[in-house]
């Protein structure tokens, strides 16, 4: 998605060889704009199944989902964060182990809200060690739900997370692919070329 | 909003005089279209400001800032929650109480989102002892921006919330208030009437 690969380039803050920042577009101030832009492209790209529910996690994949739901005009669920299962309702529920914060939680879900009547789409912002995707995939088919595939913002391919993903025998499509990453260059997958971040006067 | 007032009817589960739950189609499972018009509502109803901005607290306000945002073609901000405050970037943030946690947080938003140009309309899912909107509220004002006033979807009148915001100047829209309920029965300040709940067959 040339849009948000040229967004990433202008607006993208690289920390370290495996730490972008996005926060002034996508994951803390967000434009609408291009939010509803990402919806539509995951429901053309997944346009050949009928989604009945998009699925995401709290809280940086809500807007996405949020976008997705509008453009399938389908409701969406989002994944409950917890440090223990807790909830009166019955719930679905997997272990995540988060590598950013170096520790772990339940990914959870209430029962009613899938089934096996659902065709489920999953979709967040970031696809890199895969550990909260694999959590929901988990989660889908232990609902009996079928599975469309997982569409992700930004991939960061130097990372496991599509491996992981695609050993579970799951569809994936991300719209911004990341080859590699340093301070100052960002390459996507899609032509593999190097492409120099040329920084936008303040 | 009467759709939305109707919809608490027919599916919130009131647990006691003061847990509402709306997770069916507010904040777990969430009714895009239903989103949407709420967003078109608090556009509707602050569209005599100018607003640039609209901002919201992770993780629940999330799809209603992003409704509203498309509906006023302005982005919109997630305040973050955190034990400490302990980013990278200049933050502002302020300290919230959590009564239904027990605990206590910062809520955060990265100094370059938020500003003297902007005029900023904050909404969130629920208005009942008012700790969050307050610490928005209080960021809103440190960044020197203009607050066009709070947004919100669902107010529990007789909690302190509302009271809190008013006296701190700030103009208090709630698309549906309710003054009273318990297992069974919901009363909203627009008519002061009973509303027997009618439950749908599931």
């Amino acid at each position: 998605m040339e849009i948000l690969q040229e967004r990433i380039r202008r607006e993208g803050r690289i920390l370290s060889d495996t730490v972008l920042k996005v926060d002034s577009f996508l994951n803390h101030q967000v434009d609408t704009a291009l939010a509803l832009e990402i919806g539509r492209e995951f429901a053309r790209i997944f346009a050949d199944k009928p989604v009945t529910k998009v699925l995401t996690i709290e809280a940086s994949g809500i807007q996405f989902a949020m976008a997705t739901g509008i453009a399938l005009g389908v409701p969406f669920v989002y994944a409950k964060k917890k440090k223990a299962v807790t909830l009166a309702d019955k719930v679905y529920s997997a272990p995540v182990r988060s590598f950013t914060r170096g520790e772990e939680y339940q990914v959870c879900v209430a029962q009613q809200y899938l089934g096996p009547s659902d065709k489920v789409l999953i979709v967040d912002d970031f696809l890199a060690t895969g550990a909260a995707l694999v959590g929901l995939v988990d989660i889908v088919r232990e609902a009996g739900a079928e599975l469309a595939g997982v569409g992700c913002v930004i991939e960061k391919s130097f990372q496991e997370g599509r491996g992981l993903l695609e050993e579970k025998g799951v569809r994936v499509h991300s719209l911004a692919r990341i080859v590699s990453m340093s301070p100052g260059d960002v390459r996507f997958a899609d032509n593999g070329s190097s492409n120099p971040r040329i920084k936008e006067p303040v």
